[in-house]
């Protein structure tokens, strides 16, 4: 079966200290502390009326340096391979990033953020506000994450497996 | 500044009972009990090994059936305006919807879910598997959302202010 193909514009530009993958942390967990800011491009300011009253937000985001995908990976949390869809590893069929980050402030069309994990320059896709009533999960399984034994969250940093 | 439009192919479709964006459930939580099921295209089957597993996973889709965005929107929730990217609501600047549901099973390319909102036929871009370890945030503020008083999620249904 065949679709359209979607067609999407950057709406701004996720700035972090990460310019290289190796050792940027791999979720926001594992960011806490390290910032960064959104330039939004100008014409879309007026979208962030009332949202500086949010304490977390919702990004979608290209992964702009991954080429092409794999349906199997190991990811950095593991060295068994899963299916892509298990995981949250960067080369995906389609190279969305989805990382909920904590807002500093906003000033015009600069966001400051906080818990970033993406790479400097990231093209941003949306912006969505985080309600934690809605969209917090509780009683999960998550699979071979569960099995992970004790997990260092804030030393999980990538490595070289996905090289841009 | 301008950046590169992104192109995105679909992955599959979603299967809903929502012809209508009338009267549909507007975030998963108010559509408990309401089940559905993902076409994956045969292609990325693959991509699915281990994720049964995981109680809960979040797609991203196309809102296909949105044209063009306001920048201010009175959401389904609320009678006053709000910065778009303050809100979920469907008219923005890329039109991409996010929902975590819950898995109820994967018998090869079909993946059955509950807790679906969005409509019948929906364009599907990516699943990730919901961790709630990582993806849960506490003692969060939620802005005008927090103001909204007692909210009874399971009645929220939409209306015809973002009739397609």
């Amino acid at each position: 079966m065949q679709t359209k193909q979607i067609n999407i514009n950057p709406i701004g530009i996720i700035h972090t200290p990460f310019n290289d993958i190796k050792g940027m942390p791999i979720q926001p967990l594992a960011a806490k502390g390290v910032k960064g800011y959104i330039e939004l491009f100008p014409e879309y300011t007026e979208g962030l009326t009332d949202l500086a009253e949010f304490s977390y937000i919702t990004l979608l985001y290209h992964l702009h340096k991954i080429n092409g995908y794999n349906l199997m990976v190991k990811p950095f949390m593991d060295n068994k391979e899963h299916g892509i869809f298990a995981t949250k590893s960067p080369k995906r069929p389609n190279a969305i990033g989805l990382s909920t980050v904590k807002l500093l402030g906003i000033e015009n069309n600069v966001i400051h953020i906080e818990m970033v994990d993406m790479l400097n320059g990231t093209p941003l896709i949306d912006i969505k506000p985080f309600f934690s009533k809605f969209d917090n999960r509780t009683n999960t399984k998550s699979g071979w994450l569960d099995n992970q034994g004790i997990i260092t969250i804030k030393e999980l940093r990538s490595d070289e497996r996905f090289k841009l």
